[in-house]
């Protein structure tokens, strides 16, 4: 095992810990070639004909060396994640993990097409329980859907809605219009069905700007307004009723960062009650419904460089029951392994994070 | 004076505090009629051919009771804000104001047509000139500029830059592209010339939704989500290198709450650290330059429902400098007086918020 991954603290060593889910772990398609087994022969052929090489997402570009930990490059070319024993070896053994979820980036948002968009997806699914999931009991791993027509993303979850393997249904979180649109509840009606967590992740692709005053010149300004979306995103679903209509669904937000939430509990509490009148159908404080309904993993941690800030934070939050354990392999976000838990956690919150927080949200 | 402008409690009397400087005071055009004696020939024409009723802009609806405190109201169906009598009484008698700076909300970033905007952004500087400067010595004033044509927006900076009254340059926080873009430049390099910070307000008007994830539907989402708009222009001034350009330049977030400021803080440094190489100039913490150059009003105050939450909040700023006193007089987000500072702040910290941080932003 490679001196940047090896485990240094005595904290960290694989029996310190048992029944450890980690909640974001990134398995990637080698290359197009490997869904072909999956895809029905239209669109095979139309792979094909198109000359389309890869839908691996650019979040984290290949030949960059901060795009993924040091260590999990393949030496076929293939993308980092995109080998079951070097993720068991890197991923899975290190934190003696039960289970991990797999949240496959593969971008099938980002095809305007909506029926090869779905096609995409199904087979990205069936090759995720063929080459994973059949081969490896401690991971399960979230439904790809195509968000572009939540009608066939809803027969996606129908398809595997069932099947044991599948805990999550997932999205990324720059979307074609807010999640809270009743354009998406199709797919909220589906995954409540099957007691599925929406599991939404950072990046997508759409025709709005990734910052809400235009077009950032610098993937630095990019990747830090994420956060700013998922606040949205929040607001959103809260405000539209998702969570009215669908009473016992979760969603899961995933690369989020965590920090942000007191300031917009505090901030949205405080409007709603100005305001409430345009939304009766909240009603109750949204910060009850964002502790009851949203959970926040919480890797990479955003964290001030004083570690009281961040217990001060958690504990703003008020409720020990929203932050689930993640690693986010193989990106470069991850860089240290102790870094991946915040340090001097309650023991009792700790346990939390690591393992009874998920095991409320997911069916495992 | 109205019972809901009372002030109830023995700290809030005029004597309890000295210096005061709120930094948030707005006031209103009563009519575009008010205008004209201080636009050319030309655009008078133009707004009566075209039948133009006012630019008074929609953030505050007439007629709603919560756009505007009680008893802010006129009679004559003018907007709250345009009365200078009233204005005295109910914003710089009650919390004894050594200084008030008003921003003026018109709309002169909607218009489209670059040179009429310019037109009405030196009206409306001449008529807070005549109208409010001259007869209240308590009084400054933001220039308005239309930031539509950052060249023209200089000139008017120019006009004004040495007029004792005016003390900040205003723009409005939903720009065209995010405020660190070298389109801007012209404006800050004008600003800082003349010693003045540059405030960013809540609202403004572009083609953009005001949510990175898309057109949210009710303006409760809108304004929660205003604060993000904030981080955002933050992350893109420092991004791009403006206070590296112009080291003298502040920039005042108004309206902007500022309890998300310490988690933006935290994920800023942590990604520019991987990430630096893209934008080499920005060569220290971001959290340093924001420090040094970035100040928030304080309302309306997004805060928990503890206040100790509050407290560990603006300690996570690591700097009592940032923090600006305002009332954001006479909307409804300043609904009760007692509620414009935080409780059980440190006297000292009182003091700067109250006062000295203002001083050493603006010039008087």
């Amino acid at each position: 095992m490679d001196d940047a991954i090896t485990l240094k603290s005595e904290n960290f060593r694989n029996e310190a810990r048992t029944g450890v889910i980690d909640c974001d772990v990134h398995n990637a398609v080698p290359s197009i070639q490997a869904l072909f087994p999956y895809l029905e022969d239209r669109w095979r052929d139309y792979v094909v004909e198109h000359g389309i090489k890869s839908l691996e997402p650019n979040y984290y570009p290949r030949g960059t060396p901060l795009s993924a930990r040091p260590g999990s490059e393949l030496p076929n070319g293939h993308p980092p994640g995109s080998n079951l024993d070097v993720l068991r070896q890197q991923a899975l053994d290190p934190w003696n993990v039960q289970y991990a979820i797999l949240n496959c980036l593969y971008g099938v948002q980002m095809i305007h097409n909506e029926d090869w968009a779905a096609a995409m997806a199904r087979a990205v699914n069936d090759w995720q329980n063929a080459e994973w999931l059949e081969k490896e009991p401690r991971l399960r791993a979230s439904i790809v859907v195509a968000s572009q027509n939540p009608e066939q993303a809803a027969e996606e979850i129908h398809r595997l809605g069932e099947h044991p393997g599948f805990v999550q249904v997932l999205l990324m979180v720059h979307s074609e219009m807010p999640y809270g649109k009743k354009h998406y509840w199709p797919i909220y009606e589906a995954a409540q069905q099957y007691g599925l967590p929406i599991g939404i992740h950072a990046g997508g692709v759409t025709g709005y700007p990734t910052m809400p005053v235009g077009w950032p010149s610098y993937y630095l300004e990019d990747y830090v307004s994420q956060s700013q979306a998922f606040q949205s995103q929040i607001v959103s679903l809260v405000s539209e009723g998702v969570f009215k209509k669908f009473p016992q669904l979760r969603v899961v937000l995933i690369e989020s960062g965590f920090t942000w939430l007191p300031s917009l509990m505090w901030r949205f509490d405080k409007n709603w009650k100005g305001l409430r009148r345009e939304v009766p159908w909240v009603n109750r404080l949204p910060s009850e419904i964002i502790k009851e309904h949203i959970r926040l993993t919480i890797q990479p941690l955003d964290e001030s460089p004083k570690p009281e800030h961040l217990l001060e934070t958690i504990e703003q939050i008020r409720s020990e029951d929203m932050l689930l354990f993640s690693t986010d392999y193989p990106h470069w976000h991850f860089d240290k392994n102790e870094e991946a838990l915040p340090a001097k956690l309650p023991p009792r919150l700790e346990k939390k994070i690591l393992s009874e927080n998920a095991r409320s949200v997911y069916r495992f």
